[in-house]
């Protein structure tokens, strides 16, 4: 079994709107030296499958259901858990 | 000059219908062995402050505006850049 957290952004070429406001919404609250927001999707789940299995499989799931391929791409983390 | 990536997810306490859905649509999709799925927000941005002021600066950002501290807690992890 395994914890899996999957990070899903825009790609650079890609237009952040979110990321623009949310920069806005942050000077507007006094904060500077703010820059460069980008926003996006953060899934946490555990994945029962081998150590050979997992990469793959993980793959599958961001391609299929959780990142755009168009728009965004993923990245993610595994932390092995017990059984 | 700090590259800040804030994650943004539910309390445990908390009811996550999409984390759900996702879930449900993973299965769907003929994956099994996957469980206990939950969405959160993922923001990425760079901060100019001094190694003092930098924490407090993103707690501060995050108390006020990126998370709702009724139902969500965040973490963050901060990588500096040069100047």
């Amino acid at each position: 079994m395994y914890n899996v957290k999957v990070y899903v952004t825009y790609k650079e070429s890609v237009l952040d709107p979110q990321g623009q406001a949310v920069n806005e919404a942050i000077s507007r609250l006094g904060f500077s030296g703010v820059s460069d927001v980008r926003v996006g999707k953060y899934f946490v789940m555990n994945i029962k499958a081998t150590e050979l299995e997992i990469n793959r499989k993980v793959d599958d799931i961001c391609d299929q259901l959780l990142a755009n391929p168009n728009m965004e791409h993923y990245r993610y983390e595994l932390e092995e858990l017990g059984e």
